[in-house]
């Protein structure tokens, strides 16, 4: 039996793509072999890579302006690669939204001259602050943010008004929703939510923000290098691209980011409503920020809130414990998460509640 | 149709390792979900983790202070981290037998004062240059060595004679054959010829040699930091290294590194000798110094090579094609390959010749 997975990343892919996986395991394509031992020169694999990147490209309305490239090493290397690469003056601001956005600030400021513009560090992270115009410095190379903060639960509800490059790291809502690439100076997403499973990260980069790497950037990190080889300059996690070929490929299918845009509000919504009907669950975001992706909530009870993820579990809701610097609950709803899944997850938390109240 | 797959990596993994991950695709060991969306933090993934690491150490029986390390990026990023890791006085010296340790040095430069020791290139990497003790510095911090040339057919008969901490990338030739790891300061490897599908690299490294990183190290590819939080300090290539599980479980089964060391040398020697004992195919590596791993041959005619590529492919005798820096053809015959792929080659070999000669 399948359980619903409320992980907060990796998390649960469509049910349909893995068995589309498991179908073709030993023999990909009639080519006699798995995807996992194609040669990554081999038109096989050629035609995965560039599959991927065009539907991409189309699903998130690339402009031609822009690259996007496949890299190996989750969001925490781009936290490196981001000033690496990008950093021309050597100054750089940072908004810290929760605890990875905190990494890349930490991170960045080996590489130059970094600014923290805001924190909402002061409410443990329940809210997304929104700097004035003026707060950034017009000399910077770039502003960063994390649009989605996983543990936290919040979402910037509009971008920073700046004319910076911003570079937002989307691990945990990409292609969730409709956005406008051309806001963006740089988007990099760890492919373990949305994309695909573990191992691969999605870098979208406008063409003209890579003309100097900084001098110490490790070959591997520079985006020029894997931008020139559309993503094979070494040996690319094969099997993790071609997941995320099936994975676009079954969103375009279903109508693409406005279809599961669409989807994911009114999953979120359901649950948000169930948790603002109740006294006996809260969510402690402010409601103008909170993500659709990522729902913690507590009943104020240590207790009952490790009852009830003990319960949960039983009942086949895993993975739902909340993040050890939030406590608690967190539902994570991701594309992939069906609605029968928040169906489920309210019914439970309802006879929880009549029997714990 | 299952092909046999010759290919210079990815390639191919054991056909039982595929069933049993086809199997458990969708619901592994009654979690209720796919290796793919397991959390990172769980329970099945810490047992994934750990069994594979423990075989590891098994099965080359290394030494307690050593650390065994999963990082991803592949050996190119390992390029770079070995000097950003290991430099203390700034010191290396590396030995040049192909395109990869080329490419290792050149990286290297980068970051400190590099000595080409020695170089094959005079005879296009046909051979193994053994210098002598005294080319080496003795205040350098390591040697770096490519163990087995994927591209050349190259393997060093013995290490260097030299007191240096030896470095060894065995990206190609790693679980092949028995080592002394003791022998070694820092060992690296590619994940996708002998250990699991591309997406992972193993290190090894002796821990007294992890005191002082370089500052502009990135901690993504600082070893101590993925040696603290055992191979899981961001999310992992979940499915890579379950991947490589099952792998390293297989080869215990079959009798570890011992027993797939006497099958691979048969092999290996099945093809050298039959393409030894006849003038139509040649093979151009000096003896002493031939892989087991990697066999490149050529009919001494760019038009034959090229029909028997092609005919080869139609025989189900796929990614056969040499290097374009080699040409001709090379028969990529790792751990997986069983002997009916050697039997089958030597048997299209034959009356390619016959037809053709």
């Amino acid at each position: 039996m399948r359980v619903f997975n409320f992980s907060a990343g990796p998390s649960v892919p469509p049910l349909e793509v893995l068995k589309e996986a498991q179908k073709d395991l030993l023999n990909y394509n009639n080519s006699g072999m798995s995807v996992m031992e194609l040669s990554h020169r081999s038109k096989w694999y050629d035609e995965i890579n560039d599959e991927c990147i065009s539907l991409i490209r189309e699903l998130l309305n690339v402009p031609e302006d822009y690259h996007i490239i496949l890299v190996q090493g989750g969001a925490s290397t781009q936290f490196e690669a981001v000033p690496l690469n990008l950093l021309k003056t050597g100054k750089a601001d940072y908004i810290v939204t929760g605890n990875f956005s905190k990494k890349a600030h930490e991170e960045a400021k080996k590489y130059g001259d970094i600014k923290l513009v805001a924190s909402s560090a002061d409410k443990n992270h329940t809210y997304i602050p929104m700097p004035s115009r003026d707060e950034f410095r017009a000399d910077a190379d770039y502003l960063h943010i994390t649009e989605n903060n996983t543990i936290f639960g919040t979402k910037y509800p509009s971008l920073p008004d700046t004319d910076l490059p911003i570079v937002s790291d989307m691990s945990s809502c990409i292609m969730s929703e409709v956005i406008d690439v051309s806001k963006y100076g740089l988007i990099y997403a760890g492919a373990q939510k949305n994309l695909s499973p573990a191992g691969v990260t999605l870098v979208i980069v406008r063409k003209d923000l890579l003309s100097n790497e900084m001098t110490v950037c490790p070959t591997m990190l520079k985006y020029s290098v894997h931008a020139k080889s559309n993503s094979i300059f070494n040996t690319p996690p094969v099997w993790s691209i071609y997941m995320m070929m099936l994975n676009l490929r079954y969103l375009k299918k279903i109508g693409g980011v406005p279809a599961i845009e669409k989807i994911n509000r009114k999953k979120a919504q359901m649950l948000y409503d169930y948790i603002d009907s109740t006294p006996f669950y809260q969510n402690n975001v402010e409601r103008s920020c909170r993500s659709i992706m990522n729902v913690p909530f507590v009943t104020g009870s240590k207790e009952l809130d490790d009852k009830f993820v003990n319960k949960a579990t039983e009942a086949g809701l895993v993975n739902i414990k909340g993040h050890k610097v939030v406590g608690g609950m967190r539902a994570s709803i991701y594309n992939a998460m069906p609605i029968e899944g928040i169906e489920a997850l309210i019914e439970f938390m309802k006879k929880f509640e009549e029997e714990n109240k």
